[in-house]
């Protein structure tokens, strides 16, 4: 696997993939950014629920449930000291379905949490603690 | 710090910052993707070279060096099995300027890995074997 960075005048940073797909980041005015774009360590946080979240839609496709909405809302807290990694996350998913239950939501974030989710396996691998919770939002079928 | 992920159809989804900011995210055909995006794990090779690229940037600029042009390539592999986490990466960093030094890129590059990216400790502590090149391009300076 491959990866560009450039430097793009001020603070702000293109990363693009081989075929040329790309990430944009900034930083804050206090350091000379203009925040038009996340930090590095926000876009961390947004590959940690994008990860698990691929993992989810796939899952609940192979049970035949229709997801309707799916969010994931992370809160998650930093070390005081350089460097400041992530020490906490918690993971908030809520799935719209019309048919999936509770449990399908639970069993599919298990198995991304437990087997499939390299971003997530990463973040525990070094050393932050990961929890999560699971809301269902009960949607109408079409056609009922 | 939060951050909202949000399922857009497909296998795409969006990341955002309380303020906004997003990233997006796409997977493969095979897996029901359109590739519009890059994936989760590409991402965390842009958030890695991303971060270190702010604090050399930062450290350049307080050591008053001219910055034309900044570029790191990374090249990194994953396991082989589930979670396939990132196993080592390889950051090539080239600085374009009329007046730094080799050494003084490679003193930032050994300040932000040591010390300040925060990205870079959460990838070692992970497991990731991380290596480091560094190389200098001379540009003409203004007016001379």
């Amino acid at each position: 696997l491959e990866a560009l960075l450039k430097f793009k005048g001020g603070m702000k940073i293109e990363g693009s993939t081989k075929n040329g797909l790309t990430t944009q980041f900034d930083s804050f005015p206090v350091v000379g950014g203009e925040r038009s774009a996340p930090t590095p360590m926000e876009v961390m946080l947004h590959a940690l629920g994008g990860c698990t979240m691929l993992d989810v839609i796939s899952i609940l496709r192979k049970k035949k449930r229709q997801i309707d909405d799916l969010t994931i809302l992370i809160t998650a807290e930093k070390s005081e000291n350089h460097p400041k990694v992530f020490t906490k996350a918690h993971l908030l998913y809520e799935l719209t379905s019309p048919d999936a239950e509770l449990k399908d939501l639970e069993r599919s974030v298990e198995l991304s949490e437990a087997t499939y989710c390299s971003v997530s396996a990463m973040f525990k691998r070094s050393g932050c603690e990961l929890s999560f919770e699971c809301s269902l939002v009960r949607s109408q079928a079409v056609g009922n």
